[in-house]
């Protein structure tokens, strides 16, 4: 399959001009296509530049608030709770992080959610945010749209419901967690189906219970939670934490994004910001976490392991090679962007080179 | 097997007589009566009377100490870092829970960690005792053994390093995670050997990655976390959070407390306490997680499914129960706890009833 690659500066340049010219004010244009260029960089490929034309979809549609009055509907010292007031995800919840960061330095801990917020991207991307201010970021949110049942269930009430996590450290890479509590993630089945790959097993079950391999009949089951039922209890804590708690959609009332671009979503997220200085000394944090890292990826490997990897490092390699050799976008989703770019009458992707 | 029936408020003057006999405050020793009984009550039976022998070795080997000084070395508004003074791990997460429910009261939510601590019970304990101040409580833990390899890896690094988070609500169970990130937890691998039953496959492998499922040849391999490298991730951000970042042990410092009953654990755990009215209304949020349990329970089952639960529905069915009928305690327990009592000069624990 022919792949072209794009700089991170013309993804986010053209992200940015269709945003522009779909309504949306320059700034948060900018910040949105920076948002979601930075996914692209680091490996996040599902929730990156491939959600470009669903988001546009939404935004034709009526779905999305062009020009929002993102506000703090209610506060104490260290949370506050944001209506999103049904803007895109990523402007809620750059705004909830920057908030979170500025509490967390006179509290200690901060903790924001969102509800009218809509998708914001790969989970990472706010937990992030924490680290150049030598903080700890946790992100939570309800996924938008609903592909897991409750344990020995087959009504499909929860769904990925992400957590990620950012620590900062000294000289080695932060560590960062972002995963779903299912064993995969949604856009990986559909990924196996577009390559007519199977699946393998203890990914998915059919509704008997056994094991589904083939991804094109992804509909006809669900996904499975990571630990069993371990991972249904923490879909459902992460729903509630996110959602619930924050007056946004879980369970029935989750809209399926993919499915009806013109509903209000109700996304709910919440950032928490941790300052390592309110335990002890950053300087110390920031040292005893290297030292941990160090001793993990020289211990023993198992037959035929090369590296034990630390979460957050295979997406900071990419970010580095995408950085510098460009970023691959596979040829069906850059067609897609040349569409989108005649649609909308802007200049389409430039590739830096053909491989 | 022939199995005695106890009281929980047998159980509960047991562990009591026991502590002060080994040379506890009684104020002190009453809170670890009532908190170890309570995780027997819950059906948490590796965490509770089962653990009295091990501490008591521990107390008496000088590894425990008995008139600490547990303090706050640390703190801003929404956080504090407690010096557990290598005190009784209940009596130190005690405190700092009360300390949390205070904090959230003003700052809406409260993170507080200790180091310095030990061994706590069952992580749910404390997290559940947001509830009755109508809050979220969450708990994380380093495990007091390391029994995980980093994912790839077979130096056991890591711990089962638990979560546990309580969600109230109005007229259903409220809602009580508490889970290991391993598939299964150490103590249920120690059963299945007493049982001379086989583990399913998923629970371990060995040092090549192949399934092990002969529970007495435990040591010779390592527990899988939930979801795979997911799992390793998590268990590697509990540890950091409540380890690390506590400036508790974590790694290779962790004390194998069933090896070493002398040296200092520096166990580290941390409580959260966040409330609901910070975010919006109280009663609101707990109608809200009604209706969620309801949707849930009452969803379309799986064929051969007789019930769909809700994490925390079959420890308080077992409460119920055990309040009723009492706590059944296996024959070795009793006699182990037997020859304590002689040791210590205290009344042994009286069965109920023989069934």
């Amino acid at each position: 399959m022919q792949q072209d690659y794009f700089s991170f500066e013309n993804i986010q340049r053209f992200i940015t001009e269709a945003m522009c010219a779909l309504g949306l004010p320059l700034k948060d244009s900018a910040l949105i296509g920076e948002l979601m260029a930075k996914a692209d960089l680091q490996g996040s490929d599902g929730h990156g530049i491939i959600r470009l034309a669903p988001y546009a979809k939404r935004i034709l549609s009526g779905g999305i608030n062009l020009n929002p009055n993102i506000k703090v509907i209610k506060e104490k010292l260290a949370t506050a709770l944001l209506d999103g007031d049904n803007a895109m995800g990523h402007l809620v919840m750059y705004k909830a992080t920057q908030l979170a960061i500025e509490k967390a330095k006179t509290s200690g801990i901060a903790w924001v959610g969102s509800h009218h917020s809509n998708h914001a991207g790969p989970a990472s991307l706010y937990a992030r945010m924490a680290l150049e201010h030598d903080m700890i970021g946790l992100y939570f949110a309800v996924g938008n749209a609903n592909h897991l049942p409750p344990w020995g269930g087959i009504d499909m009430l929860l769904s990925t419901n992400p957590i990620a996590a950012a620590i900062p450290t000294r000289e080695e890479t932060p560590i960062v967690l972002d995963m779903a509590t299912t064993v995969a993630a949604y856009g990986k089945v559909k990924a196996k189906a577009q390559k007519g790959e199977l699946m393998p097993e203890g990914w998915m079950i059919d509704k008997n219970g056994a094991p589904l391999l083939d991804p094109k009949k992804s509909e006809e089951g669900f996904l499975l939670p990571i630990g069993g039922y371990k991972g249904y209890g923490l879909s459902l804590v992460v729903g509630l934490l996110a959602g619930t708690l924050n007056g946004a959609a879980m369970g029935k009332d989750v809209i399926d994004f993919n499915k009806d671009y013109k509903t209000t979503t109700n996304t709910g997220q919440t950032i928490a910001i941790i300052d390592p200085d309110a335990f002890g000394d950053i300087d110390e944090f920031k040292t005893q976490t290297d030292k941990l890292i160090r001793d993990i990826r020289n211990s023993a490997k198992m037959g035929g392991i090369k590296r034990i990897w630390l979460p957050g490092e295979q997406s900071h390699e990419k970010r580095v090679e995408h950085l510098k050799n460009g970023i691959a976008l596979p040829q069906t989703l850059v067609e897609q962007l040349v569409q989108l770019a005649n649609q909308l009458h802007i200049q389409p992707l430039t590739p830096n080179q053909t491989k």
